[in-house]
């Protein structure tokens, strides 16, 4: 019946298998490898990577997605791995194969060289590396645009698709307009919030210990997954059977406590994609944005939750007994949702994180499309951090080389961030509509949420949009208004700005 | 010039490339993988197996073999890449693709099935698979056996080249000769070994600890190489730069010692591997039995001898007060020198050590060659270590179960165990005439055995075979009478035999 598509699955295969095996060369890399391992190895991830690209682009699957597209007889499911398919085809084949693969040699190298830069405090010691990078997403951005698109929306594209630039424009105004003076009334307000007992000396392993008590209380499932630690947290995954995260401790006892429970979110998307979908090309999360909103949700509107904490809070005390055995669960969960601006994104609270974003859409926007230069950077970021969080970073490592994604080449992803914070509070208003959701966190019964979740979001992988989920869901399209709804009410708690 | 060649070498680089993905997924599956990944990753294995038997095994590499044989401009480097590569097309060749993939389909699920029914202790839930393995094995050297050559021989042949039974029969007939006598004027000696002091509660952290020390000492450089922890401790290697072994816990102190100062040998011979070999189809070690030279050459003529102890004995001490601070040199020295009739290879002194491997290579040539069945395999094996050890087994995962080799299809692999040894003893003996061996290990100067292995065995990869590196260094053929006059003398003087 469906010849074509059954010969297209052999390439998809192989594509999976390479991708997987990209993947996990990249776990290892962060988690693994040994340092002076990065060169040689890099030859061997370019020349997969042209693998990679080989097998998607060639002229027999472009003829195979030709006829499949043209076969009414597929099941949704092999519909939806033609229609992603086509679309990395339409995306790849304008780019020339040298430079793809000379551009996943680069970006090997580029995360390497940042971690060095980063440790040293020293920009100019990236800047040429990310001047290439900037340059060949410029080049490929070129090549993909179609009928005078603009490259930044081609980038942004690739993460969220239907967001592009006028969109996020009016989504940052609405940030910059409600959270800068939300931001600035917490500030005046003079309700002090005390976390000084975040702060200690923790070991790596009493971190860790409480760690995977709370990944597994949220749901990470360690006989399908994996735990371990790197310079910046993320999570990865080979299918839904082997799924990975990473964590970092330091010497903020919530720092690594809420990076685990954001990293649980990602995975429990992984866990839940459905069987039929694993290993396909359809078998990852809708968008960066939707993926976003799952760790953010989880993180943030569950982690930083009164309510979740009850049934939990004496364990977190008795791993912490130093620092927590006088502070009630009051003093505890109004610390670690203090606002307060600082450097670090990852460790921003949820009043400031969108500004943190906000900053690198408008630094994004000016490399790609504008006059901004890479050797500016430290400058423009500084200003930027001084006009909307009112500080202003002495040193790059707590500013522009933060961040691994740049020299991952992922440029348009951060918007992401934002958005899965708008839509995770969506989600949230409607939820509650739908459940006692205090009271399930009460209880414990975090199973009933993440069923929800994976039964309305998790299972679909990419058959649906970010858009269309939320439409499916709340009924009701992208609404941004939520996410300021929950700012205002929370914080205007907290600060009682009412009063 | 060479053109051929240079076309071949797209085919080299991705067929390398490939097998580092690969050996990336082993090693990953036994120090990371969660536990139920297996199923879905052994489809990405088949995968890239298929892929990796594609780019060496095809029309045009052929082709490009043929021209590249006849090309006489090319280096010596250059024209042993293309004799490997032709041995491997020559063994691929006559393999159908389906059976090769699922094969290595089938050894993926076969290790893990082997962990579960060794931790069970239960053999027959391991049986069936081994029985497919075996099955398989017999096929491909059927497949590749030529001119009447037999099926045992070519599996032999794969990792000791001009080593087949007619002359490991006389190896094996001189050990079982000359050890099995020399063990029971052993066990009837009145000397008495005391050990006692080796068993005891000691931490993973502070066997951790000691044990990078000791690789570190041994020569392991971790800025080019990861230590982690697995069932079955072993080696392996992406490139000369990313050298990665593994090694277990237990209550014996000395057993994860001498497994890392073991697996530390065999990581010296990857380290060494000239750079202008990794990363190609020379950049191995020359054979199975040339690396198990160095692991035991390291783990029993270098770390079993008293001279390598003196300068770090303290630091032995300290990491294990409780266990030796009231321990003497000469003490600890016998003690990790006893030879004692056991059940566990990887835990069997070096008198007792030849004999575990005798019986595998019966079983072996028997289960190939012979009438054996697999069903039967534990009570045969039982009843040779009754025979040769004097001891019986009274459950498999102390008996046929103990060992992964089978599981991964690797028949014919044991041999060279006991070859190494004699490999090692044999370039002991001249060592011992170009240098003042025992004063270097006295002085801590164990670089300069390091470099004189490197420059007289590593660096060549496999641009030379075994017995010509014996040859060439030593002026005289395979000779394993060295390795029975070091086990004289050694155990003689230990037991004091000639008294």
């Amino acid at each position: 019946m469906s010849q074509a598509f059954d010969e297209l699955k052999q390439y998809l295969d192989r594509a999976m298998a390479l991708q997987a095996a990209l993947q996990l060369f990249e776990w290892d890399d962060a988690t693994a490898a040994p340092k002076e391992a990065g060169k040689l190895t890099s030859n061997v991830i370019r020349i997969l990577s042209g693998e990679y690209f080989q097998a998607v682009n060639n002229e027999e699957v472009k003829r195979l997605v030709k006829a499949s597209r043209e076969d009414e007889s597929l099941t949704p499911i092999q519909a939806a791995q033609v229609r992603e398919l086509s679309e990395e085809l339409e995306k790849l084949s304008c780019i020339p194969k040298e430079e793809y693969q000379d551009f996943a040699r680069l970006t090997s190298e580029a995360t390497r060289v940042w971690e060095e830069a980063k440790e040293a405090n020293d920009f100019l010691r990236f800047a040429p590396t990310l001047k290439q990078v900037v340059e060949y997403q410029k080049k490929f951005a070129g090549y993909r645009a179609k009928d005078g698109q603009r490259k930044y929306d081609v980038m942004l594209n690739d993460y969220e698709p239907g967001f592009h630039m006028e969109l996020l424009d009016r989504f940052f105004d609405t940030i910059k307009k409600e959270v800068v003076p939300l931001l600035k009334a917490v500030s005046e307000s003079k309700v002090l919030v005390r976390d000084d007992f975040l702060t200690g000396e923790f070991s790596d392993e009493q971190q860790e210990r409480i760690g995977r008590f709370l990944a597994e209380y949220v749901g990470f499932d360690f006989a399908k997954g994996v735990m371990a630690v790197s310079a910046h947290p993320f999570t990865t995954n080979l299918h839904n059977k082997d799924v990975r995260m990473t964590t970092h401790y330091n010497h903020n006892l919530d720092s690594s406590l809420f990076s685990i429970i954001h990293e649980t979110g990602h995975a429990l998307y992984e866990f839940g994609i459905g069987d039929d979908l694993t290993q396909t090309l359809v078998g990852q999360g809708a968008s960066m944005g939707m993926h976003e909103s799952q760790s953010r949700f989880f993180e943030n509107i569950i982690g930083r939750n009164k309510s979740f904490w009850i049934p939990i809070y004496e364990t977190l005390q008795e791993a912490f007994p130093e620092a927590l055995s006088e502070i009630g669960l009051d003093l505890f969960v109004n610390a670690v949702n203090k606002a307060e601006p600082g450097f670090i994104r990852t460790e921003a609270d949820e009043l400031t994180y969108s500004l943190h974003i906000l900053i690198r859409y408008e630094l994004e926007k000016e490399l790609i499309e504008g006059e901004l230069s890479v050797e500016d950077l430290p400058r423009v970021w500084a200003d930027k951090y001084e006009a909307y969080l009112g500080i202003r970073p002495e040193n790059v490592r707590e500013g522009v080389l933060q961040d691994i994604h740049w020299s991952q080449g992922s440029f348009g992803y951060f918007p992401s961030y934002a958005l899965g914070s708008a839509f995770g509070a969506q989600l949230y208003y409607h939820m509650k509509k739908e459940m006692d959701f205090e009271g399930l966190l009460e209880e414990g019964r975090l199973e009933v949420i993440r069923e929800y979740l994976r039964e309305h979001i998790h299972k679909y992988g990419k058959l649906k949009d970010s858009r269309t989920i939320l439409r499916d869901i709340t009924g009701e399209d992208f609404n941004p208004d939520y996410y300021v709804m929950y700012l205002k009410e929370k914080y205007g708690k907290l600060y009682r700005l009412d009063q």
